[in-house]
């Protein structure tokens, strides 16, 4: 339908869109490693510590349990990595745990696990962060004596690199994570040869101390409780691994290979830093209680509340590297940084959700909108304000704050694999290839063991954590879940109302017949001018121009000014005894129309364009109150005539620079001609 | 230039119009009194007090110099009544210290009457609220205990009040304010009957009291700078004798007759009540101190800081009436009430100055309008902020703040009056009429003898109280100069832009030769058939629709669906591979621009209305960023077509409950219909 003219046009501004988004380009595996694991590689950092200090309230000697429950993790993360890979086949596309739910388990099931996720988000943040504080506060002792105030800091400066807009890039990435991943290995290294090779004895700063057990001499349910409770912590090094099934579209070909080849590296490396880490804890003699102040004692004496308790993986490289040595200090800095990468990578994920919500109506239709500057705002300052409430309200304790984490991580884990089962379930029943055939029946039991073992981790952490925190969580789901429902309701009810009625256009829609046309004119200068000039040009069936009279004598001389200018638009003027503007137009406008109700009347205000907010306090106040009137009077239509004042340009170059943001995250989405792929078929 | 037939809708609308505004009245005097004299009256409460307590500095043998000052006040009122009534004469229709001063001086002394006026109204919020606390004080010992909280919850109270738009009524200040009057009279008489007749001592609480000098044995100069200190705060029973110069079309006929009358009346009550309560706190023996914690000795020993000082009102009335006695209550009741209504007086002050002013250009060329709630609820906002404030930086102690007030109602005075000699002169120069020669020569003397006094009085102002508080007023007349000029530099400069060239109409404005219409789709609805349906009402030279595709299975179902309904507008798709909406719209309408230059574009939006803001949040977003957008761009006009869902019925009643809403101060501005006098010759 469009003219043939238009494409060269078409081309163009093709080009100009693109022109500007050059930086994007597919991922390589070394690269797309360190972006998508900065997340699950970071939570080593406080995993380990967390299933120590479970197992201490049963004592010190519990300690030797905790063998046992890394190689339950380890057999964990194997499983999870194992069942994504099949989900990085099936979905190339970059199918998110959302989007299998949905689309397998219908729609209540999706909206379970995307409120879980967004929970999941608000959490990341909170716990990557007061996790970076404390293990940069065990080589700057001032960080944790100001543990919620640099907390709340750091989330402040990614909130507002985001908001600006700093560009993600693969290297800003790489570096940090490498540095980590190659300090821990170094350490572990180090650490096995000083002490199977050398003999030395490594001792943790706290190996001396003595840990008062709160519950002496566990047994039967209650140990094996506790070690469940244990393992529930120690599961905290699995949140993260589903990002990389998001962003299959950012890798290189073969795109699924490739991101089912990095998840598996990801496992490998994740596992491998944990028994580590435990390994070293326990020949370093780590020393951790839940409540230190209490319940640990040095020289007999408890070590009261003023004692730091340093995290799992400082102590260790301590006792490896030596105190304050530069190995150390490096291992502690790099620690720091991929935990606040990892709280960053909430802040790119929580958009995205949002936009795949929005497209499904469960969150305000223009969040959909990718690149929007806006939409990501308000997605990125609600997260934010969230995680810096958690923040605040828990110390910015990591312990405590991971008490609410994993919940959501395992009921979106659950869901999913089990959406993997309905559809390989649904491929199965119409696949006819006897090789394609057994694959997916492979795949399905990969994915159906994955289902259960998460779906019973999920009911663990559930048992062992509601009370201590994970009831939170919950409440934060049932928030979201309600509020998006409501919001799906509302749009539904909506589109109902206003759903076009079949048949021949307009069977039902009263037709107006004319259009009466009303310029508003407060004195005659240009933007009145240009206005008149525009409405003239319009040809509706009547036209007049329409002066509210609040002064006299400006009235007496616009109406000279009109005379003498011989303007061929005839004037009309309302008395406003009240120096109203907004009644007398509206009363107005609604009396052409009892005069003809089938006619529409379409107003047309000259409106002032300026460039910075306070001078639009001083401009346009009431041609907007009336603009927002207007709209609730049935058949008009408001039409602005904008006049560009000097002072626009400064908003006009502001305008140009926020179109040229680009949104963060997107390097973790693939490049948009990708994406745009399908798009291009249409017009 | 209008129809005929508009004649019979005009009557109907302007019966409309004024139908709801039915209360408005004339005022007889014996209401008008009340109404205006709240402010005046109410400050004979801590006036009196104001000057023993500067007189105390020298000890207590200064009170004898009391009388004397009590004489100076006197004939200061007298000198600034007398001299008001030449300017209610004067200016029949209103004219308020600003419009004589602007009129007669010049812009600039204008808007230094107008600053001083508005840093006025925020002092007599804050010294009116806390001095009616103090005085409810000395009856409820709970609210002086918890001074700074009392008081900002009566501002919170009188600010919601007028927000919410409680018509102001005049037997609502009636009868507060003659029970205050008749009650300080009763004490009089009863204190002169004791006293006189009776031969009765009464005793004051603080009797009893020794007050230490902080300058023992002043003499001389130094003696003199106290005693003008002490007229100078005895100058606060001044305060709010202009306003009736403001309100004389309010008041029944003879307007200025009766507004003069009421103006003599106030100030002989004044000042009666004034010498009062001086007279009895001599006979009563009060002793007040500056520093009572210090400076003032019961049994020998300073009372320390816990002694809560009270009014000389209040103790007067205990000495008279007897502790605790009905009578004594209720006169402190009555004086609190009458000191909130003083406060309330600047609530309605405040904005109908701002109205002035922005008519001036001065201030946002909204507030001009009349009966604006939003242009009101800004300014109330604004003087609420400002007074709690100052009652929270200086405690709610009504001594503190009195010495920031009475500067600028001096300025306004001095300015007004020196404004009065100058309109004299002018219509001298002119008039031939001996006898009203005479009468002018008359009037031009009374006003010369009131500028000369009340600038002798500034001055003794500025001079003893600049370092103890008078800077602060200053400053603040300072700010609000700056910004007053300003904000008419930025209207003066956008006039001159804006400024439409002589000769025919549009000489050197591009006049369009054609309009290209496009009107926006997403989809196929009710809101977009009702826009393409008025798109093409407007007879535009090219009318297309216009869709962007951020999803092309979207995309493809609204092609079909516009095929299958065979509507007969091209519908052209635009690209949009990041999910935009605004950029490709912005780059098509540039397109058609830079295609055809001399062409405009006009650009049709099919509108939600809505009627809740959080629904607001769930429409409309792309259109109103979209909408912004196009704005900056020339040549180009924007046409909201709105669709009123069923929700939006809430919204509309609510606009009608809004436009109902009656300005605060009303009353005291007069009824509508005789302001609109002079606009109804128009039309």
């Amino acid at each position: 339908m469009s003219k043939l003219t238009d494409v060269p046009k078409r081309i163009l501004i093709g080009r100009a869109l693109r022109s500007d988004r050059l930086g994007e380009t597919l991922l390589p595996k070394r690269i797309a490693l360190p972006v998508f694991a900065s997340d699950p590689l970071s939570s080593v950092a406080y995993a380990p510590g967390e299933v120590l200090l479970v197992l201490s309230i049963a004592g010190v000697s519990a300690y030797h349990f905790s063998p046992w429950i890394a190689v339950a993790v380890v057999v964990l993360m194997f499983t999870v990595v194992a069942s994504y890979r099949q989900n990085v086949h099936a979905y190339p596309s970059g199918g998110g745990d959302y989007e299998v739910a949905n689309t397998n388990l219908g729609p209540k099931a999706g909206l379970t696990v995307a409120s879980a996720l967004l929970v999941d988000y608000v959490l990341t943040v909170a716990v990557s962060i007061s996790s970076g504080i404390e293990n940069l506060g065990s080589a700057i002792p001032f960080v944790v004596e100001h543990k919620v105030f640099c907390a709340i800091a750091v989330i402040l400066l990614l909130t507002l690199m985001n908001l600006r807009g700093v560009k993600e890039s693969g290297t800003l990435f790489a570096i940090p994570t490498y540095v980590f991943v190659a300090g821990v290995f170094t350490m572990i290294a180090w650490g096995a040869f000083r002490a199977l090779v050398l003999d030395d004895t490594m001792r943790a700063p706290t190996a001396e101390y003595v840990i008062k057990p709160e519950h002496q001499g566990l047994a039967g349910f209650a140990l094996l409780f506790l070690l469940l409770r244990a393992f529930s912590s120690g599961c905290a090094a699995l949140t993260g691994v589903e990002a990389i099934s998001n962003g299959v579209p950012a890798f290189r070909k073969p795109k699924s290979r490739n991101a089912a080849t990095t998840l598996a590296l990801m496992g490998l490396l994740a596992v491998t830093m944990f028994c580590g880490i435990i390994g070293l804890a326990m020949a370093t003699k780590v020393h951790m209680a839940e409540n230190p102040a209490a319940d640990l004692f040095r020289d007999g004496v408890p070590v009261g509340p003023d004692y730091v308790q340093h995290p799992v993986i400082s102590q260790v490289a301590e006792a490896v590297f030596g105190e304050g040595s530069i190995l150390f200090i490096v291992l502690a800095a790099a620690t720091a940084l991929v935990l606040f990468l990892a709280a960053n990578t909430a802040y790119n994920g929580f958009p995205l959700l949002g936009s795949i919500l929005a497209q499904d109506r469960y969150l305000p239709r223009q969040l959909h909108t990718r690149g929007d500057r806006l939409a990501f705002s308000n997605g990125i300052v609600l997260l934010a304000g969230a995680a810096m409430l958690l923040v605040w309200i828990y110390g910015a304790d990591s312990t405590r704050l991971i008490q609410l984490y994993i919940v959501g991580v395992f009921v979106s884990f659950t869901l999913s694999q089990i959406g993997m089962v309905r559809h390989w379930n649904r491929h199965l029943s119409t696949e006819r290839d006897p090789a394609k055939r057994r694959h997916m029946v492979r795949s399905r039991a990969i994915n159906a063991f994955g289902a259960f073992f998460t779906g019973l981790v999920l009911v663990v952490v559930l048992v062992t954590k509601f009370s201590h925190g994970a009831w939170v969580a919950l409440l934060g789901m049932c928030i979201f879940y309600a509020t998006m429902t409501a919001i799906r309701k509302h749009y539904d009810r909506v589109a109902e109302e206003i759903a076009a009625p079949e048949g021949p256009p307009g069977d039902d829609i009263v037709r107006p017949s004319r259009v009466h046309s009303v310029v508003l004119i407060s004195k005659i200068h240009r933007p009145t001018l240009r206005a008149l000039a525009y409405a003239k040009l319009l040809r509706s069936d009547t036209l007049e121009a329409l002066s509210v009279n609040v002064d006299p004598a400006e009235t007496k001389a616009l109406r000279e000014e009109w005379e003498r200018r011989g303007i061929d638009v005839p004037l009309k003027v309302l008395d406003s005894p009240y120096r109203e503007i907004t009644r007398p137009v509206i009363e107005y406008v609604k009396s052409l129309r009892n005069e003809s109700p089938r006619d529409a009347v379409s107003v047309i205000i000259p409106e002032y364009v300026v460039g910075h907010w306070y001078e639009h306090l001083l401009h346009n106040q009431s041609a907007l109150r009336l603009k927002g009137r207007l709209l609730f009077t049935p058949g008009v239509m408001v039409t602005s005539v904008p006049y560009q004042l000097q002072s626009s340009e400064a908003a006009k170059r502001r305008a140009r620079r926020q179109q040229e943001w680009n949104a963060p995250g997107s390097v973790r989405r693939g490049p948009a001609q990708e994406r745009a792929k399908e798009s291009s078929q249409s017009t």
